[in-house]
């Protein structure tokens, strides 16, 4: 299996990734060739998901190295922290950017040539993305203990392998429990305004061969209801000391998986937490309008509506049964050592 | 205003209707010429909301009388009883579609020629759609009392005036609540899959210059926690002796309202009241899996998966908090007289 075909974002020769924005309908991976591209890549969400962008964050820094012109290791410092401002800036809320970024940043502190920097900046991001890898089938193997054979599992947005290098956080808490040989099934929501649900979760499990059935959000509480989800898994873009900040919806679930007594799970690795802050300390991105007024070519709602689009919502910790972590499982109010 | 202005549905010289498929790009009236046509027409939504289907149902009965080609009040009869199948067949779990159907066939039982049988349901079907505005100005005075100065509401799908024959239910509950000089403003959810919320709440509501935000359903449960909704109103397309059946999603908002301790109304004329019946005894409609998979020509979601899109969810009584209705309002486990 060429890196293509098993990784979301890689290094060969260059900065590539698949373009998520075309699923389903076409698998096209992109040559990424600016920090300037890497940011429209970001900010249009061709790449997405926290350990995703965790890595894109750290391949940034080894793009804007091997692209820089200068000779002078000053100069190009300089240039890395301009780039380290743009990257980090591009999606806010994603903890993990940040982090990709700075642990790309560290790696090149004691290198005293450009050469150096050069290779220790690709270096640093090669081991972040195969670190993930490895994070997520850790995290996959302690999340899988948690399911039963003939589970069906509700999961919203897309912590699969597309968020991830490869694997998955929510998803590869399932992936780990099919290879563990259990039968789970899964109801993906179709995550609106952007559909990462159907556009690419429904797509991921069922290239795997896993059952899925795609549902709107609208639907999780009378399937809960009916007794037909036995658990929810779903990722996270950061952790905070006292709230997981997650896809717009999963707030929803949470409560709704509470209402019902249904487990609600979520997977994600130490990288996307960040115990130093608060939820009051977040500022949560608000989006484009035309995202949930606009689909192609087709309006669904009058022009110059007003809109209300935040990327994501925030879960506080009582309503999470356990966090999934490559460290195990822990319930809050226990948190895994940071 | 001409009738095509202020109704949704109405006859003049015909049968006529706005088709709701359009909007909000375009206001279109189209005329019904059979009813295949009109059957057709509530399939594809063209017609839709439980008070519209009422009078949908009527002039559907009296469009059939006008339509008829025999001279025998017999033949005319039995060709009545074929339209009544094919109609109350086209939207099963609506009830009001049946309610109006009868209304017109009762109204001719005792007509002793053709064109008394062709005039009688042509005036009960002006008398259902006369009595559905009627209705909604009753329901709505009673239910602006239940709204105060200032108030923010939630509502799903369309329960408007393009959901009657006029005014609305839930949002004729906001039109009599702002006609009596209270500051109201609402978050409309999109209502997926087919967006009548942002296609037509948004659109009757920005007509009207009541301020309102369109939002996913996904993010009802984030604004209640943030202490931005102080009230949801919702309509019904069916009301049992223990639930009451409306559009997929009103359940989750239920739910996520009895957790924030929001206040969360329905409201619906007594003809979507079915109290002789139980949620056990209804059947509700699974709808087109492309209805979630595609938009026009946009693709989201891989061809041939799994797809589950019923029509309506069940919300049990309790969660209820008043039933408002043209009697007034009713707090379960008290129900109106019927």
């Amino acid at each position: 299996m060429s890196a293509c075909e098993s990784r979301t974002i890689w290094w060969d020769g260059g900065l590539w990734m698949i373009d998520q924005t075309r699923l389903p309908g076409e698998l096209l991976s992109i040559r990424i060739r600016s920090v300037r591209e890497l940011i429209e890549a970001i900010k249009s969400l061709r790449v997405r998901g926290a350990p995703a962008l965790g890595a894109a964050g750290a391949y940034g820094i080894a793009l804007a190295a091997q692209l820089s012109r200068t000779g002078n290791t000053y100069e190009m410092r300089q240039e890395l922290e301009q780039a380290k401002e743009m990257i980090k800036g591009s999606r806010p809320t994603a903890v993990n950017l940040s982090w990709g970024v700075d642990r790309a940043l560290r790696a090149v502190e004691d290198q005293e040539t450009v050469e150096e920097i050069q290779e220790a900046a690709l270096r640093e991001a090669e081991a972040v993305a195969e670190e993930d890898v490895r994070t997520n089938k850790a995290l996959g193997k302690a999340g899988s203990r948690l399911l039963e054979d003939g589970d069906c599992v509700l999961t919203h947005c897309n912590a699969g392998r597309l968020a991830c290098v490869g694997w998955g956080t929510a998803l590869g808490v399932i992936r780990s429990a099919v290879e563990a040989g259990k039968d789970i099934s899964v109801y993906a929501c179709e995550t609106r305004p952007l559909n990462q649900g159907s556009r690419l979760t429904a797509w991921e499990l069922a290239q795997d061969g896993i059952p899925v059935t795609l549902i709107c959000e609208s639907m999780s509480g009378s399937l809960m209801r009916k007794g037909r989800i036995d658990k929810a898994i779903v990722g996270a873009d950061r952790i905070t000391r006292d709230v997981v900040f997650n896809k717009i919806g999963t707030y929803n679930h949470a409560v709704l998986a509470r209402y019902h007594k249904v487990p609600f799970y979520v997977a994600a690795p130490l990288s996307t937490f960040d115990l130093a802050h608060a939820e009051e300390d977040i500022v949560v991105e608000e989006r484009d309008p035309d995202e949930i007024c606009l689909q192609g070519e087709v309006r669904l709602a009058p022009e110059g509506i007003e809109v209300y689009n935040p990327a994501f919502d925030a879960t506080p910790l009582d309503l999470v049964s356990a966090l999934i972590t490559e460290k195990g499982v822990f319930r809050p109010p226990l948190m895994p050592p940071i």
